[in-house]
């Protein structure tokens, strides 16, 4: 039986615009009837209308919004968070057979700084915080709700990239928090059998971060490279790649773990 | 002419111990007379033992032993550390052809938790600011004092390990920031094409570090395989896998921000 054929709890981080809202809706539509959708965000303005958007094409699913701020790392806002979601929400856990856990929240940093220009102590810990420390804890919350005695069927999607696996000068920052990310799920695959975990490279997509790639990149070289692909129109809708990645899940024959990426399939 | 016959600066930083200690003594045994070791680590009273071992087999080079916490970030301590050890150790910037900077410092984190069992903030956060933000603050400051105007020829050899590129169950936080800075040292390799860089991967050795890999892990399989490896005599001396990272440099014919394992070679 496919991912979307099961009733299920979907978590979607960064869920108000660019990839996360695609995610959203696109898995909304394809979501058994009585599934739940959990959005969160730092915008609860954005993901309200990501909500109506929902509630208007997909009436079988229940959409819930909730303002986090992966970045913020008071260990009390990660710890109940789900606990106090499905309380609030008269949400009851025993009616899910399945949770999709998706981590797609995250932040580029400063991609008009080379290596050697990074000498700023909290601009480091703000971007490994938000991308790294947030994102783990907020994973742990996940694991330590939604157990495997709750939940027969899991799935764990972390939102990767390309670089993840190849270095672009002037994206040190970015590149570094994708490969970290990639190997902690690497690790969780091993570590969690029972959870199917899945790094999932949505290629070059139009959102507010592709732009800041190509605007804001110092290195020469690699703007006119995102340039190219922009003027090219090889830069992807948001929509084009999360239907892949549907596709994914439904065909479901991935190694736990692996990295995928769009150009791959 | 090979790395070694060039007078150089090299800087060791974890270079009390184990392999920081081996890289310390290997290279300073190599060096071309009147260069300069620069030793940093935590603990001073360990790498003053150190500084008598390289002073009593090598006259010919200096050396200065320098206290310092890569943990600690506050940026003032990695801002003006080499301008300060030049000054006061009256070393003539101009009187080196080549800097070598080897990042050996790193920490384990807790292997005795799974992914499932990172809630803690402070913990995180610690791990991250030593292993990440500190290391780049400490390159940084590295880049900027021993600049391609000032030194022709220039080597930064990042010590990595099978878990950058291999997920171990237990060992997320040590895997995730393995890989994490393997990226980060091939970005630089693209930015920098002036720097020889190399992730080199000494093998399991003779280590505190390789001790608690073995005792402290909460997974049997891994601890198997630990146990395994040390009953079979198979964990390397620190000075083998030194001397093989030695001539590796002198070949020099590596590709700069490759990863490369002493089981490669």
């Amino acid at each position: 039986m496919g991912v979307f054929e099961k009733k299920s709890c979907f978590v979607i981080t960064g869920a108000s615009r660019g990839l996360g809202r695609s995610i959203a809706i696109n898995f909304a539509k394809k979501a058994r009837k009585e599934s739940v959708m959990i959005l969160l965000s730092r915008d609860t303005k954005a993901l309200n209308e990501v909500e109506t958007e929902i509630r208007s094409c997909c009436q079988d699913v229940s959409v819930v919004v909730c303002g986090f701020d992966q970045g913020d790392l008071d260990e009390r806002k990660f710890q109940n968070i789900f606990e106090n979601i499905f309380k609030e929400n008269k949400l009851s856990i025993d009616s899910f057979e399945q949770a999709v856990i998706v981590h797609n929240a995250g932040t580029l940093g400063d991609n008009s700084k080379y290596v050697k220009d990074l000498v700023n102590v909290s601009e480091l810990n703000t971007h490994f915080g938000v991308n790294l420390t947030g994102n783990i804890l907020l994973n742990s919350a996940c694991l330590n709700f939604f157990t495997q005695e709750r939940f027969a069927h899991r799935y764990v999607i972390n939102i990767s990239s390309l670089t993840a696996i190849r270095a672009f000068k002037s994206f040190s920052l970015y590149c570094t928090v994708k490969a970290a990310r990639d190997m902690f799920y690497k690790v969780m695959a091993e570590e969690e059998p029972n959870i199917r975990v899945l790094n999932y490279a949505p290629g070059p997509c139009k959102t507010d971060m592709q732009i800041k790639c190509r605007e804001n990149t110092s290195d020469p070289e690699v703007k006119q490279m995102f340039e190219s692909m922009h003027n090219e129109g090889n830069v992807l809708e948001c929509d084009t790649s999360i239907q892949k990645l549907v596709q994914v899940l439904e065909t479901d024959t991935f190694v736990s773990g692996a990295h995928i990426d769009y150009y791959d399939l």
